[in-house]
């Protein structure tokens, strides 16, 4: 790990690296970052974005990035009321390689489930 | 997704996209691609490069990856048997993506765990 000395290392199991790593390496983080990378979002809007997730898993993950700094949570004094949910700037800096992800996952999804056999990973 | 018209969408659940980033947006998924982007490793390497790892799960981690086009997985006929895993040349294709997710966690770690208050994910 030369390359990054003493900032972190993802292969020890208590350093604030990996910690990051398990709070982002998760797939529904990894898909409400991706659609919060647009601009700020409800969560009713993210429901209808992220197909397949429920309410409560996308309540869980947005509170999860939030407390981790990544999201921020704003409830505007509106009738009936509203609340948005954005990127921080420290979660906007995930946006290049959460982008690098999904963009791959674009491109090779077919090969990847075909060498599955269809089977769900 | 305009940028990717047919290539998949990581927005739709049944999206072979989506099913790619079930695959690698997984904590072990990262750290053991992560570990093999430097060349091939046998099973008793990655568990001692990889620290909070179980031998179960890290076996269940390469037969995913293995089952799913992104890992080989090599026996040669030496006495002990030895057996190597290393990247196909569609896992190589996710070295890019990696390398930029775990750098984010080795250069943001510390800002994430501070801000969920010490508190795991």
């Amino acid at each position: 790990m030369g390359d990054f000395e003493g900032a972190g290392d993802v292969f020890l199991a208590d350093c604030p690296a990996r910690l990051a790593i398990e709070l982002i390496a998760d797939k529904w983080s990894v898909v409400v970052l991706y659609g919060l990378s647009r601009g700020p979002r409800r969560h009713g809007e993210l429901l209808e974005l992220i197909g397949g997730v429920s309410k409560k898993m996308l309540t869980q993950t947005l509170r999860r990035l939030h407390g981790h700094g990544l999201v921020t949570r704003t409830a505007y004094p509106d009738v009936p009321p509203r609340v948005e949910y954005d990127l921080t700037a420290l979660g906007r800096t995930l946006i290049d390689p959460i982008a690098s992800l999904t963009a791959w996952a674009e491109a090779n999804g077919a090969a990847v489930l075909e060498a599955g056999g269809g089977a769900r990973a």
